[in-house]
C-alpha cells in the first residue's frame, strides 16, 4: 500500500490538484491518493503546518506528504524531503519543516537535487514533488533524489511561552469550520508547568476556571439541551491543544467562538497558574 | 469491494475529514472512500439526512454510509449502527435515523458500545465510527459492535402532510448547488392523492398547473434557447421529490430559483387537487 | 488501471457528485475516480473547457474525462463520446468539444444513442455518461454506444486573434485561485508571430516589455524578498499560456493580478510587436 496526502493552497476550482494527481497516476497504478487540505490561505505556511502536523500521524507510516504552498525554488530557497516519525514529507524550505518537527528530530532530510533539470518549472509541486514522492512510493531511499543536509529554515511562529514559571503565553493560531479557536498551548506543557496548581485561563475579556473533557460538558440538563447552545468551553481537543470553544456553533446563524468572543489568528490565549 | 462514504460538517479546510480517511487507512489497505458531502450545515440533521438518503441507494450494496454530523455522544445521545435496505448507516441518535428511514423500516440497529472504552473522545467520527466502518468492512456483523435496539430517536421534519384529500401541504427541504427548491412531497404522495384530478402546485404568488419532464421542458423553440433562461419549472426531480426549478438557473449573475421566487428551507408549497 | 476523471459544475455540498461516483461503483469495482472541479460556473462550458483542455494530458493515455456541464440533452443537442489524443471525452454537443480539440482533430466521435432509452433522465451525467464510461472502461469500444459522427457545435470562445502581423488581441479567459489572469495566447502563437521582434503586452494601463521565466523573477534580492510581494509579472504558465500575475498574491488581504490590475474574463491583453 502507498499513501500520498497533498496539502497546497491551490482552491477546489483550478485544475491544478487534479494535475498533481494525473502526474501520479501516470507513475503508479495502486497508489491511494488522499486531499488534506486544498484551502490553506496562499503562501500560508503557518497554516499548512498547522494542519499537517496535527493529522499526518493518523495515517499508515511509510506514508508521503506533499507540501505544496510557497513551493517555487529560488537561490534562497532549496527543496525538501525529510523522514519524520517515520512519515515523508516533500516540501521548500521555506520554514515550513521546522513547525512540523516542533520538538522532534528529523531521522534524515535531503536537498532535493532532481529539479536541477527542470530549473524554470512555475509547477514545483507537480513536476518536482510528484517525482520524488513516487520514487518513495515504489520503496526509493531519500539518498538518490537529494544531497544530506542538517540545515533547514528555523520559524517559531507555533510556540507558546512560559513565563517566569507563573504563565504561559500562547496565541490563537487557527480558527476551525465551527469557529472554534485552537491555540499552540499544549496538553504537555500546560500539564508540566502546572505542577497541581489551580489555573484561569484568560482570553480577552473571558476567564475559564475549568476545563471541559468534552464539548457537552457545559450542558447540565440534557432534556434542556438546547439552552446551553453557544456557552463558551475551554478544553484541550483531540490533538491535545487548548480549545476556546462554544458548544454547538452556527457561523451561519447566532455564530461562532471566533465571531461571539471576537478571538482570531494571533489572540493571545494566557494560562495563569495560582 | 469494500465502500466507506463520508457525510459530515467538517468542511474542507480544516484537517478533521483527512484524519478520519487516515485512520480508515490504518485499520484497511483496500478499501474505497467517497466523499458524500463536508459542507452540511453545522449540526443541521435535516440537511445530513436529506443528502444521505438520496444518495445511498446509488451505490452497491453493502456500502457503509459514515454520518458525522451531531455525533458526540452524551448521557441523552447514544451512537447506533443500522442496516437499511442492505446498506450499513452510523451516526448518533440525533433523530437522524428517522429521517432516512421515512417510510421504511430497519433491518437490524445496534446501539454501539465499543465507545464506553473512549468515553472522552471528541472525534466520535474518527475515534469510534471509523473503527465500526472498519468492523463491518471486514465482514464482521453488527452484534459485535454493539446491543441490538428497536429504540432511536423520531423526527418529523421531512414529511409532507395531506389535507382534507384535497391538498398536500410541503415545504422547501433544501436548495441546491443551482438555486433550485427542492420540496418534500414524493411523486408517490402525489400520485396517491391526485386520483386522475387536475391540479395546481402553489408557491408563493406563483401557481404551476403543469409538470414538466425535464428542465429543458420549458424551452418551445430551440433555436431561441437562450430566451427561455430563468423561466420557472415545477417537476418531479431523479429523486421523486417535487422540485420548483428555472431553466439554465446562475446565482452568479441572473439568479436562481431561490433568488427569483423568493425560495427558502422552510417555504410552503401546496399542491392543490381540483 | 481504469481512470474516470469528473469535471462538473455540481458544487461539492449536493449529493449530485456522490451519485455519479456510487453509480460508477456499481458497475466497476476496480477504478480510479478523480475529481477535476465540481466548481465549474453553472452552465459555462467556456470554463469547463478551459480547465479539462489543460489538464487531461498529465492523465495516464485511456483516461475517460466525463463532462457533465450543460449536458441535458435536448432535440438541438445530442450527446457525445470521443477520443482525441489517446483520450476519452463523454459531454454534450454544446460546443466545448470544438474548444477542447482547438487545432487538433478527433480520432473518433460518436453520437451516444444509449439514452434513447432514458429519455426523461434529469441526471444525464449519472444515468447516460456514467455507463457510457464505464463500458469504455471495461475496454468496449465507442460504435457500440453510438453512431459515428463527423459534426460537433464550433465555437470559438478561446481562441486569439492576430492583426496585420503586428500584434496579437487575446483575452483574459479565466482567473485562478491566487487571482493571476491567465490569457489564450499560446506560447506557439507568440512564437510564430515573433519572428525576433521585440515586444510589449498592453494590459489596460500597463505594458510589460519582459517575459518572466518563472513568478520569482521579479525579486532581485531574495534577502529583501517581501519587497517584491505584489509586483507585476507576465509569463508563459506550466500549461503555455500567457499569463498576467503578480509575486505572492492574496486575495484575502493585499490582493491578486485580478483586483490589483482590474483584470477579469473578457479583458483585453494585447501583445505589440515593434
Amino acid at each position: 500500500m502507498s499513501i500520498i496526502t497533498l496539502t497546497t493552497d491551490f482552491g477546489l476550482k483550478d485544475f491544478s490538484v487534479a494535475s498533481v494527481k494525473g502526474a501520479i497516476l501516470k507513475e503508479l497504478a495502486q497508489v491511494t491518493i488522499v486531499d488534506v487540505s486544498h484551502q490553506i490561505s496562499p503562501f500560508n505556511i503557518g497554516e499548512a503546518a498547522y494542519i499537517i502536523k496535527n493529522v499526518y500521524q493518523d495515517f499508515p507510516e511509510e506514508s508521503i506528504h506533499i507540501i505544496g504552498v510557497d513551493a517555487l525554488p529560488n537561490e534562497n530557497k532549496k527543496l525538501l524531503a525529510a523522514k519524520i516519525a517515520n512519515h515523508y514529507f516533500i516540501c521548500a524550505d521555506n520554514g515550513i519543516l521546522s513547525l512540523i518537527l516542533s520538538e522532534s528530530q528529523p531521522e534524515e532530510i535531503v536537498e532535493i537535487t532532481i529539479n536541477k533539470y527542470k530549473p524554470y518549472s512555475n509547477s514545483p509541486t507537480r513536476d518536482i514533488f510528484v517525482p520524488v514522492a513516487c520514487h518513495l512510493c515504489r520503496g526509493g531511499s531519500l539518498n538518490v533524489i537529494g544531497a544530506p543536509t542538517n540545515s533547514y529554515r528555523e520559524l517559531n511562529l507555533l510556540r507558546a511561552q512560559v513565563k517566569e514559571d507563573k504563565s504561559i503565553i500562547g496565541t490563537v493560531i487557527y480558527i476551525d469550520n465551527f469557529g472554534n479557536a485552537i491555540t499552540n498551548i499544549s496538553y504537555r506543557l500546560f500539564n508540566e508547568c502546572r505542577r497541581g496548581r489551580d489555573f484561569q485561563i484568560i482570553v480577552r475579556n473571558l476567564t475559564f476556571e475549568k476545563l471541559a473533557n468534552r464539548y457537552s460538558d457545559v450542558v447540565k440538563d440534557f432534556t434542556k439541551e438546547v439552552e446551553y447552545h453557544g456557552d463558551g468551553i475551554a478544553l484541550f481537543n483531540s490533538n491535545d491543544f487548548l480549545e476556546i470553544a462554544i458548544y454547538k456553533p452556527n457561523l451561519q446563524s447566532y455564530g461562532g467562538a471566533s465571531s461571539l468572543m471576537g478571538l482570531s489568528i494571533g489572540t493571545h490565549v494566557t494560562v495563569k497558574f495560582i
